[in-house]
């Protein structure tokens, strides 16, 4: 069997714009079918911030102005952004592939991912989604929809929705089968499409945000993979971070991490996640390893020549 | 092995709105799991005519009136259409199968379609997609993009774009290896998102729409499948159809459907690209036949109790 690798794509290996993307899924694939020429068995986890904040507002805009479409809910923009960012990702991968003589099948599998309702993150939703609304027109619609709002900045009212952990991965199976047989798959897109799942196999779309890292995180564990590979930013975690004592790290323990965490050293919504999403991969399986680093260093890193190794 | 079935869904088994389709798409996927019983691995290929005129219109009439989205292409919204149709049907699948006790992994996979650039389909668009437009506007976009409009009935100008014959389908392996773990594929959605080959897997989307019967037989064909199912909005197909001597058919010949277009018989953009479509199937295959019928009266059909059987 050869090892296997999950890949957190950032929103810096994709664009704000159809051909943005496009042009930057070029890089993003270069690295993954390095990795692949490394002799991994590579699935691809992404984000989709801007895409689904893209979808959601075109839809928005439309049915609210005259256009005659409907309004669009926000796991089904979700979706849409798992069709649009796969089918760039992996017509760019196949390309690769091609050009390097390699043959291996890729494909984006739609994949749904089951939250909890009893989520604390349904009593607290924190991330801005849609347009900008009037105080009026936002108390409107929360009248109306009982959608939560909050006021951004003196730019306006946005609706919030919710960041649930992610507790399975509907479609697994799928990919297991997939990666089982050599295939590269993109999944979990967006962190996948929120569900909740009201009886056995019985699941229902809700407006959340599944965090993209801590979702392929998921997937590296049920895929019993041997890596976790987050890209980022930059090339390497950095406790005391952007001041003068920054210190890159080229490794740390997950006793580390934690302790890094308890003394703040990483930002919430930037960083956080990242090395909270290695320590519940690396604590959960008995020879797994995660790896933070930037696209760019991808390849390089999983050498170990940079990047920041997290381990047991 | 078992026996392989590819199902080809019309629009009438999906929904112009969200709500709508999450509604239907519950039928179509007790039909589907009534196949699945049957003993058949089901590949499913279904349409996007409503949905992605849909996408097509939010996205054009947010960018076009101050939405502030960026315009979207035809074949990105294609691709979005396969994640939201792909995630609603492999939902009500999926909550079909626990339903009935059955342990089968099922997923949506994005997928390209390619055709030929010298397709004659390029010289003669005839696909309406989008918004319907003023003369005025309709000529400055020709200028600007290079599209062709045509007039539509008092209604305005609208854009059309080519109908080309499905030639490849490119995630076919991925799809072949879920077939042939006995997963439920969701796959050529819309026909395919059409790309053209620009070089040995260097694939370039097109503005294009592929008939999603032509891309099902196609699918059929290559996955060595032993039954094609058509399913339209009526149970049978009849010669005189509508008229006083209305015939339905029980079973036709391939020299019987050749004879009965050559009479005219089947309804271009109806009738006729289906009955094709199972003649380009049937006449290929060794063994494999096509079913045309409804939704409703598929099981019966599969039964021999209904529809029209195409076979050698």
């Amino acid at each position: 069997m050869n090892k296997r690798l999950v890949i957190a794509l950032g929103g810096n290996a994709l664009g704000k714009t159809p051909a943005e993307q496009l042009e930057l899924v070029k890089n993003t694939a270069s690295t993954i079918v390095d990795l692949v020429e490394e002799g991994y068995d590579v699935v691809i986890g992404h984000g989709n911030g801007p895409q689904v904040g893209m979808v959601n507002l075109a839809f928005e805009y439309s049915a609210n102005n005259g256009g005659g479409t409907p309004a669009m809910p926000f796991p089904e923009c979700g979706a849409m952004t798992q069709g649009y960012i796969g089918y760039h990702l992996q017509q760019a991968v196949e390309r690769e592939l091609a050009r390097r003589g390699i043959d291996k099948p890729c494909a984006a599998v739609v994949t749904q991912v089951v939250v909890d309702p009893a989520d604390k993150a349904f009593q607290n939703p924190t991330k801005p989604v849609g347009m900008f609304y009037s105080k009026e027109d936002a108390d409107r619609i929360v009248a109306e929809t009982g959608y939560t709002f909050i006021e951004d900045a003196g730019r306006g009212y946005r609706r919030v929705v919710p960041s649930p952990i992610p507790v399975k991965i509907v479609e697994l199976p799928v990919v297991e089968q997939l990666v089982g047989m050599h295939s590269i798959v993109i999944t979990v897109g967006g962190g996948g499409i929120p569900v909740m799942e009201k009886g056995p196999g019985d699941y229902e779309g809700v407006a959340a945000v599944i965090d993209k890292d801590r979702a392929s995180a998921k997937l590296a564990l049920d895929l019993n993979a041997d890596m976790l590979v987050i890209l980022t930013a930059v090339d390497k975690v950095s406790i005391n971070f952007n001041k003068p004592d920054q210190k890159d790290l080229d490794c740390m323990t997950i006793a580390e991490a934690r302790q890094y965490i308890g003394e703040g050293h990483f930002a919430p919504g930037s960083m956080l996640p990242k090395v909270e999403s290695c320590i519940s991969f690396v604590e959960n399986t008995t020879a797994g390893k995660a790896l933070i680093t930037s696209l760019e260093k991808a390849h390089e890193a999983l050498q170990g020549k940079t990047g920041t190794l997290i381990v047991k």
